[in-house]
């Protein structure tokens, strides 16, 4: 393994520059131009090492994948684990046509997409900021979670993952309280062993492994989502 | 104490008229007759032993308790834990002008209660049937919930509070997919300790001081009480 410092790293992700977009801004409203085509684009706010993103794109090439995270240890990281994942062979090799590893600040995710950009937001494990005086900073403060109304399509959902109680019991509220729909909550989503066809985050592997539950909740914001929701439960139910 | 066969347990509710009721059908549609008044009406449904029925009863004399469960030797305990918390003092005394116990099973609930007749039910750790194949015969069932709908008025609400992960999961998936709103969710009700105002169960007296958590939950059903619950975020978040 080389060492590499801050400079190291820049230089690194700036090199895959087919992999890593680092000027998210200018994509606003052109996501679909970078990939090429119309697919359903899905993001990971808070990506961290990459290990779900590049999973998930690797099992969904239907499916356009964005990893977003804001330091660039990160993304490099993630670019590893996304090569690795789709088996480029090629130290230089950094094309994956359905993933993109984007340094942005999701504070300011409203200047990185357009409205209706995006078909999924995954937010897995993302940092709790236990202290109430923090609340503003959780990824589902209605703060947030407004704005990614505002990004997600027709067919738009959120779905959460998380170890912590708090920000589960948190986020619930904050869905709630903004009237939006929930659907297949879990408590113990790993109760019944982990099903094989299910992509852990990195997070998620390290918590499950020491036998915490791990919360999950999918939010249904799209009318489309929320129409092809409601027949089924009307099915299911008759 | 005295000891009772079932046959002393029977006499000792139905010398208790005042207090406890054997024919709830008979007052389908007249239960404000019952108690005088046009006090909202407030149920616990599987009251158990009736410690909460009771103490609630004292604490809030405008309103009117019904305690129901499906066991007379529990009717009958409860009767005298009511009689206690409201300090009667004379062995033949069971006038409480704002509670009645009665005994019923809860699977009939709209024989009992006309469209519009509660203002709120109470489902205090009601038992989680754990097993799939008895699904239907939790008390939050849509089976069970569609009754409830119906039997509240406009400002009906439901409290939940239970110590089973299982039964408040399915709970919240099952209160969901029917479209109801949520709030107030918490999923370690004491966590910050008792609140001194809160009315404890005997089963939370018992799980919460073996360090279990306790969930809690309500669910906003009557137009009124939704329209006042949306008044209030609006209000808090300006
Ligand atoms: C606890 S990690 C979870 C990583 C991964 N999702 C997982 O489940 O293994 C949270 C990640 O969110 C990122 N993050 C937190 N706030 C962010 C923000 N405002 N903008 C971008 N990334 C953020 C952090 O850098 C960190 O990598
Ligand atoms: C686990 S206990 C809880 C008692 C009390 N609410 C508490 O929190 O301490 C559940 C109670 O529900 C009553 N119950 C269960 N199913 C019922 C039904 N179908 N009709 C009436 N009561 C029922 C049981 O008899 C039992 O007393």
């Amino acid at each position: 393994m080389r060492l590499r410092g801050r400079k190291g790293i820049r230089e690194d992700i700036e090199r895959q520059s087919e992999l890593v977009v680092l000027n998210a801004r200018d994509h606003k409203g052109k996501w679909a131009e970078l990939f090429g085509n119309n697919n359903p684009i899905y993001a990971e706010l808070g990506m961290g090492k990459g290990k779900f993103i590049s999973e998930m794109s690797r099992k969904y090439p239907d499916i356009n994948f964005l990893g977003v995270d804001m330091y660039d240890e990160l993304i490099r990281k993630a670019s590893e684990k996304a090569r690795a994942a789709h088996e480029l062979a090629d130290e230089e090799e950094t094309i994956i046509p359905n993933l993109r590893l984007v340094l942005f600040n999701i504070e300011q995710i409203e200047e990185a997409f357009a409205d209706g950009e995006l078909e999924r937001i995954f937010l897995n494990f993302s940092d709790p900021w236990p202290k109430k005086k923090h609340a503003r900073r959780r990824l589902t403060h209605p703060g947030f979670v407004n704005k990614y109304k505002d990004i997600l399509n027709e067919n738009g959902e959120i779905h959460l993952k998380t170890d912590s109680q708090l920000l589960f019991e948190f986020s619930l509220n904050s869905f709630s309280d903004m009237g939006l729909r929930l659907r297949n909550i879990s408590l113990n989503l790993h109760a019944e062993g982990i099903h094989p066809d299910h992509v852990m985050t990195e997070y998620e592997t390290k918590f499950a492994g020491q036998g915490m539950n791990i919360h999950r909740c999918e939010v249904v914001i799209g009318p489309k989502a929320l129409e092809q929701h409601i027949q089924q439960l009307v099915k299911s139910n008759s």
